[in-house]
């Protein structure tokens, strides 16, 4: 026990506080925040509990993929009544793709959090993904399936969980809204502000005009993915009169 | 939905009450029947629902291996603090195997319920596994994670998860039992008698004896499973003096 309580007070002091940062990645009260320490420990700490087990996020990559697998298999399920198992198997290979997985890792900025004797700049990019997975298998133990499914609806499925982009049908909502203004011969605007606010990981958001008139707002971590955002929500408003185009 | 009538009528003709008999299978009362008559539809009977979408069991085996996955997993997790990724990959695959499913599904006699325009004699062995991840998805939507945890454990954790014999530790308890029973010079024996009751499948029941003494009782769908129930019973009874023949 005194050995975590070092690792936190370490944690501490490079990180902030742990307890706080990680309550705002969740948006709940931890109830048994070793559980998290242990999803932010790395492998090189080389500490064990007093049976000999190894205390590391490894373990909890195991689980924490399978809570995935599970939570973005039901989505599919309902979202898609059309799709064969195939499909369903395929789309979800998508959601839980490395790259995928690593980049909502970035988003989050677990690596932040990471108590490790190798130097951050030295990981490798898949450390972002296996902290993810890690943290979706540490709210599971300390919350169950309904906390950990919320989880994954409030980071993967709703921001980025988009069936017709999966399916390659529509690459990019920007490039699409794009094209739809030039053969209109309307014009449009993307204006673009930082706008992190209290979050911990900047924000950027956007508003995009057309014809003079904002037709549609969005917020997210990148300037793309704001733009992307927006304009996949101007193409709903619109989308009687764009989808003539595709 | 008088299609799916129809094949109700002729399904409870063929296989008396399909409500009671998947009552028994279940222990509780399902709430949406009609994702069960789904769980049961062969794609051969070529249903589909007023907007297109095929009315099988497809879709639902692939929900219910992500379910069986995730609890599986869960399970693991806890019960083998000692194991790592790679251990628990490997264990749980061993678990969800193909083989394994179909004893499960053709334990409960799935096959019975199934609508289908071929008959059941020419299906291949992977029908039962797939009928039995089709009612574990079907049991997820009808009453989300925990009544699907519970199912699972009921029905593969309980009787059948062994981390030993999943290791390749122990083949078999009564080999084990017996083993020890020689080198100890005890007369053991085995006595076996059919015990249905009231239950959909045969079962069978067992009474261990050793040194005519009945040290342990069992009831399963087999003789083999029961003997080997008992002698698990046993194994665990005089583990101490056992062990140290290990």
């Amino acid at each position: 026990m005194s050995v975590i309580r070092n690792i936190l007070n370490s944690r501490s002091k490079r990180n902030g506080n742990f307890f706080i940062q990680l309550q705002n990645i969740l948006g709940y009260k931890p109830k048994n925040i070793s559980i998290f320490r242990k999803a932010f420990t790395h492998r090189s700490m080389n500490i064990k509990d007093s049976k000999g087990n190894a205390i590391n996020y490894e373990r909890l990559e195991f689980l924490g993929d399978a809570m995935l697998s599970a939570v973005i298999a039901s989505h599919l399920f309902q979202e898609v009544p059309s799709g064969d198992e195939g499909y369903l198997t395929k789309m979800r290979s998508k959601v839980v793709s490395r790259e995928h997985l690593n980049e909502l890792g970035k988003e989050l900025n677990l690596i932040d959090l990471v108590e490790s004797k190798i130097p951050a700049g030295q990981f490798g990019d898949n450390i972002h993904g296996n902290l993810f997975e890690a943290l979706v298998g540490a709210i599971f133990l300390d919350k169950g399936y309904k906390y950990c499914e919320r989880f994954i609806y409030k980071r993967v499925i709703t921001p980025h969980v988009d069936i017709e982009q999966l399916e390659g049908k529509v690459i990019s909502y920007k490039s699409l809204l794009i094209e739809w203004c030039q053969k209109e011969k309307k014009i449009f605007g993307y204006n673009v502000y930082e706008d992190t606010g209290n979050d911990d990981v900047r924000h950027f958001s956007v508003k995009l005009s057309i014809d003079d008139k904002i037709v549609a707002k969005a917020r997210a971590t990148s300037k793309k993915k704001a733009e992307e955002k927006a304009s996949k929500r101007a193409f709903f408003a619109f989308q009687n009169k764009i989808s003539k185009m595709i």
